[in-house]
């Protein structure tokens, strides 16, 4: 268990992006950033497009006045005169920001945690790769509930071949709060997500299911995703041609199938994220809702159910362990963690320590470009009338 | 709650085809059909190819020997020739012999109930129609899980407008068993299944996903079925070309969508059928692992569970009630529940009150080939690689 | 798995004393008995009091008016004069009935399946006993929920040490339909149950616990009960000096301790019936509402939860097994593993067969005298203020 | 929702005594404490007995060097000589420094947080409330699952009526991580916790049903506790004469009753602690392994499941929500809002604002008296053979 072990020099300076007084994910940015300020420590902000919103914000979180900036550019340039200026910065804004400001950032010379999803165009990724790589910084995604350590012990049980052959992966992320049209005119947080313009060619696709499309790369690294089928709809009408609801079927290289569904209008359901792997011999299965809990199925035997915090689960289930056995986490704790991943793999970067880098289970820039991937191939599809298309 | 009321006059007298000691399916017959023997009264059998293990078998169940015989053939000759000869019969053989023992049955001018799926053809589906209308007879169809009482509930809930407009139906009937490739080979119970000569185009398809696609017509039974999708694969090689996994999408008259997944080689899952219906306000959720528990989820409310036995339910849900509410059901009384409609059936058509007939919900002819026509669908897209084809 | 075996040579002639229109368990003695009739065939009863309603009861059942009576006095000796006349009865009468019911139906000459719980008085268990020895007779008593599968699963781990040392056993049966206090004066089959002329010393304790309590001496052979504390109380006030919830502590007489909570008044639970067992090294949990699930949560190792009809199963949790995994059971199974049991256990009798007789688990008439000490050591307790008294 | 408002001007100046390398519950004190660096800002430390080991550990945090310390003595004093000193401390030790390290933190002028049980004796506790309100100091006791938001909600749902009278109150904190005895031995957070000069009379008593019994009176606060009846065992041996397992009664003045089980020898069990509490028409249950889902069972209607986040809550139920529905909280999110509270109530006391120092509900030095008087009734009752004592 982790009891105040360090795990690199010091903490990075840190700015954000958007995550203000009208962001509901920003509290996890920060919560995730700062668990014992041993990761990040919150430097500087350009929280909102309304300054003084974004003033009053960071007063409030005890924030030097003078590191609270009109927007990301100022911060940027600001920040780089400074001899204690950040070293890393988080893009907490609007999907539509996400490029520029990534791109922006990477040029001041600033480690970059981009929010999902990471861009609209696989070129953009490709380009940011280059100017990335260029630079000598890195990338990371806020696939926010991949820091959970069962999904490391899922990684560890389908990789070690506990289940056999894997043959398929049946995912969802799919609730109800998109039920009512009302909130894509009155929530500020919404408004934006149901706008083509803010958000490109998709609505829950992009929003919700390339989280769980991510999660599924990190616990299945070996498995090729290789076409897929996708039938949308836009049950509130207002929301089209965006969608509020679609269905994924999957194939993948080695003859596995896949579905996803993801919805917003999935009336009343509060166990929203689930994850099931079928192998040959065993299944997995997670979700979200009880994150601490995963349960092995192995065919013909009795289902186990392993518990976070054990000394039975993997050592890279363990890696993250600070709480301990009976003291469940929360959706803070898998932010904290992906966190406490970013700034190991930012340290490992600017020490040139590639082999740390290779080892370390993040969301980088690859799983970004993987997840525009991912929606536009399903948008296409959707498009041509729920056809197969291939990812690439 | 029921207390030994009276449904009908007497007792059916009954005879079976099949059912016997390699049948697994069997007991579930006859403890369904003999419940406080008021609805069908054992009174003959052809259990077996093999006339020695019918007979033996028939005395375990203390039958009298006289009415055990080596075929139906034989049965329905005898049969036919008493004054207490049977009045009905059921078809529990492997699915290539229900067409014509079926066929045979009505000509006997029996009343029958047969096992899913129906027949392969819907052209025999029709003629059988022609048939029973000429001989004045029912044919029942036994989707054995579809008598548990939480399913009234949900069809009264959905009918009533409860739900809002329905958008979804997601259904899954998967299940493990078929992991092991030895099964095929060595269960009596499972040989013929995988046996295209035995069982048409389709495996699982037939022998899972038509229970539970009755179920969700039982539930909603304004929801039209248009197009299906299917893309279906025989992960233990040997079954091909039939499937041991499939994934189905769907598409309704009015827009609503729905999903099936049907599997025997979802390994080690052993809550295999649910049902998730989904309405533009509230959703219900179902499983056949705890048939007495449903979940009732409206969109920013309570999540509510509802119980079989209790006052609130509707009057539909209560009417096949006996135990009373804390005391749990199990498949049996699904079974018992649906052959005490298919007696009520079998009354009314006998007294020509088709008012009765109409207003009785249980799985009839129509239903039957509705099964059809679904499984032929989804063979007929998944054989042209999981393209959309109309239902018909 | 049981497909059609025999267990007895036929079924025994079996009548009923109770258990008609306003009973609700009449029902379940029926379903579990008549199983595919091969181990009791319903042939006679006294169904009621009144005896107009007996006789519609009994043709609505299909039963010969004949071997109809108007009370029990009348159908044993009816009945001892025919040739076919009944070989076992069954008294499901209100409770202060059963010991005179029993003593008659020895003194016929019949075997005697008896509602729990058995009689008042120690000294009147004590009596049957040497009666039916005298007999040759046997008594067994429908503890009927302990025909669960899974509990002689729970009964082989914890014999054969998995649990390691038993340390402690917590029981609960605690429903809260006796909240509403109409009930007890609306309703036939509660009304009865309040009255200390008709129930004795105690309500809940008697109607409930003895249940439970019969389990977990059918789970722990070897634990013996030494001493019991009571508190117990009459949240309804009209139902004192009887009680309708109680609290019991247990002490065994090798150091294990227990806990009982019984009641009638735990509002809106509908999983009333729980049994853990606790050891040095593992623990077992079951629940009524979900009688196919087993869990066994060994300290340090992954929960297990183990399902009815499996292979990995005890042989003597395989022995009912008719449906097959899946197919999930409920309370009427329960009832009929029961009834099982019972008519081997007569035939073993018949046939002077004690090995079988001794090595068969069932509720016997020592069982039913536990019962009787339980509530009585239950009620001194808590009427001396709550104080440990000894069990005997 | 909570988004970056302020609830005091600013953070606390803060320290800590325990809580360092050897302790498992520092990093809640910390985490909790530190949400959004808002509440409370870590200063200064005393985190272990050996000064090295707390040096290294104090700076694996980032914390200023200067401000680690050998001793709590040496902290207070030379924290009250600066200008930027700590205002408040923690206290994180073993118990039986609670009592003195709390003293001398008051007369040192500081606010006090203290782990539970709060001190030994009732005396104790009166002469520290004695100097508290002598200091204008509060003191606070981390009863650390009693932060969670949907305890609010039970206390609003019990308080406003809606579970009628309540007469039953079902407490349980019972874990298997004792089963092992070299825990005794080999963990030095363990050694302590058996040892009757470091805790006193009671081990699992007052390490962990405090919590339980807390979280019962802030939920019920009308009932008032008249009696106790406790039996415990030492199951490991070597733990005599304190106890790894306790079975208690509770008697309430208003003739309610209760029941609470609280041990570390409940072999194999992950979900430790339940609270049910039963009134006349409903019940409430809800366990801290699931602590977003509260039961709400009312008598004859369907169960309902609410969850936290949602605006069906309490307004006091919703207060704290920072994170919004489906995304759910652990452990560290009862702390924060616990330390939240604490910050707010010593902010009023530093005001003189009695009126919301009356209004918050958090646990203060009355409630940790409580706790002493609960431990202590019940040692005397299981040191007496279990009989019934006042808790006074």
């Amino acid at each position: 268990m982790q009891i105040g072990e360090k795990k690199i020099e010091r903490p990075f300076r840190w700015g954000i992006v958007g995550g203000g007084k009208t962001s509901q994910v920003g509290y996890k940015h920060r919560l995730g950033a700062m668990r014992d300020n041993t990761s990040f420590v919150l430097t500087a902000a350009a929280f909102d497009v309304d300054f003084d919103r974004c003033k009053e914000f960071g007063k409030n979180l005890c924030m030097d006045e003078d590191r609270l900036y009109p927007d990301y550019q100022t911060m940027f340039a600001e920040e780089a005169k400074r001899e204690d200026g950040i070293e890393a910065v988080d893009i907490a804004t609007p999907n539509f920001l996400h490029y520029e400001a990534t791109k922006a950032a990477l040029e001041a010379g600033l480690h970059v945690i981009c929010e999902k999803p990471l861009f609209f165009e696989v070129e953009q990724g490709e380009e940011i790769k280059r100017l990335a790589e260029e630079k000598g910084k890195i990338v990371c995604v806020t696939y926010g509930f991949s820091g959970f350590e069962l999904l490391q012990q899922m990684r560890s049980m389908v990789t070690s071949g506990m289940l056999g052959k894997i043959n398929m992966i049946d995912l969802r992320y799919a609730h109800g709060f998109g039920c009512d049209p009302e909130g894509d005119v009155k929530s500020e947080g919404q408004k934006w997500r149901v706008d083509p313009s803010k958000v490109g060619r998709a609505f829950v696709l992009g929003d919700l299911s390339t989280h769980t499309y991510y999660m599924s790369q990190m616990i299945c690294p070996d498995q090729k995703l290789k076409q897929v089928l996708c039938d949308r709809q836009a049950f509130v009408g207002s929301r089209y041609p965006l969608e509020d609801n679609a269905y994924v079927l999957m194939r993948y290289e080695d003859g596995a199938v896949g579905r996803m569904w993801c919805s917003c209008v999935n009336a009343g359901d509060m166990s929203s994220q689930h994850i099931r792997i079928v192998g040959s011999k065993a299944s997995l299965e997670w979700n979200d809702m009880h994150p601490d809990e995963l349960h092995y199925q192995p065919q013909g035997q009795p289902e186990q159910i392993l518990y976070r915090g054990m000394g039975y689960l993997s050592p890279e289930a363990q890696e993250d362990e600070r709480l301990g056995a009976l003291h469940y986490t929360g959706l803070i704790e898998s932010w904290s963690n992906l966190y406490g991943r970013f700034a190991v793999a930012m340290d490992a970067k600017n020490r040139g320590d590639e082999e740390t880098l290779k080892n370390l289970v993040y969301p980088d820039l690859e799983h970004g470009i993987d997840g525009i991937k991912w929606i536009n191939a399903c948008a296409e599809s959707a498009d041509k009338g729920a056809v197969w298309v291939d990812v690439k």
